[in-house]
């Protein structure tokens, strides 16, 4: 892999891979694939696909295209996901308890292997077998289990005291599911997914419209 | 409300009404609140946030701020949220189940109030009272009980045609968690969530970095 890669080319090798998971997945599929081909499938020009799968070596052949299962291979090593990775959660509420139960995630290739509230009722429960344990455990397990990636699912104004402390404990990168903007440190690796953002926009835009 | 706001505004809007709803639930919540004060506790220089309230027409009272409660209403119902938005939910997988328990949109104000999948084994079922209904009955149902949004979370191959389907059956806005990328006709609300995207992008840096 050489150096760094853009942006818009990482979001869219997420898209390039489940493509072709799913073609692997079929008995019959084809041992090759071309960047039209791709590109047609995840509604990218071949032109985007090329540039993007380009940052991975040399890898096509002209005529011929990508090795289907090569190319499987290749993307999930450049995106780190030819290992698992184990994952923290924070906040065993709803949302919390969502995706601790997503088997999504695991597919994926992250697994979720504590999960931390400071809620008594909650500790000491299971969910798909993992505990819910006491917050104040947290900085000692993510340590010893020496984690690196954090999903944050707290209510929004516990959101960036929890980042704080997920970063002193060892935690590189941080999922914020919580709707709170979060500060970290520039070498922290930060994701957001506001849900509720997303939602009331849609409201927003249907009132605005009177649909 | 004067004409459209825009998109990072709205965006903003979700994260004020938010710690507005939270200090409206304090026992000894202050009457009023000044937009250093919101900026400060959502991460916005009072600047913006003043320009951004300034959307919803003459609110606040120089050197008093603004009324919490007034504010709170008059942001909720700019973003269309002083009524309950019916939803259908199609596809009842993982993400789906997920979705279709959390009680959080639910608060929001939009209640899951139809879920639709293509899977006999899963046809029949209810969800928190919410019974899961034949894809085939999807128009139909839509139709009759006039919803106009729905969350898209089949797997990423069927995500298309199913938008197409429900825009024929008079959906107006969509919030596709799929991992695929929709084309709608210009009239329709779109929004997209991909959680892979998020974890892929975490574990590429992560990868990157060699941490």
């Amino acid at each position: 892999m050489k150096g760094s890669i853009p942006q818009g080319t990482i979001d869219r090798m997420t898209l390039y891979k489940r493509y072709l998971e799913n073609l692997l997945s079929e008995d019959s599929h084809r041992q090759h694939i071309t960047s039209s081909e791709l590109g047609r499938e995840t509604r990218f020009s071949p032109a985007v696909v090329r540039r993007d799968l380009s940052c991975l070596g040399q890898l096509g052949q002209r005529k011929v295209g990508y090795r289907t299962d090569d190319l499987y291979d290749t993307i999930n090593k450049a995106m780190g996901l030819d290992k698992a990775w184990e994952v923290a959660l924070v906040g065993a509420g709803n949302l919390g308890k969502a995706l601790a139960v997503y088997q999504g995630f695991k597919k994926l290739g992250f697994k979720v292997v504590s999960i931390f509230d400071n809620d008594k009722s909650k500790i000491g429960r299971s969910w798909k077998g993992i505990k819910i344990r006491d917050i104040r455990y947290m900085p000692e397990i993510i340590r010893r289990r020496k984690i690196k990636i954090a999903i944050i699912a707290v209510p929004f104004n516990f959101a960036q005291e929890i980042a704080d402390l997920l970063i002193k404990s060892g935690i590189k990168a941080i999922l914020n599911l919580a709707p709170s903007r979060l500060t970290v440190p520039d070498n922290i690796k930060l994701r957001s997914v506001d849900l509720a953002v997303k939602l009331e926009n849609l409201s927003y835009l249907l009132a605005r419209d009177k649909v």
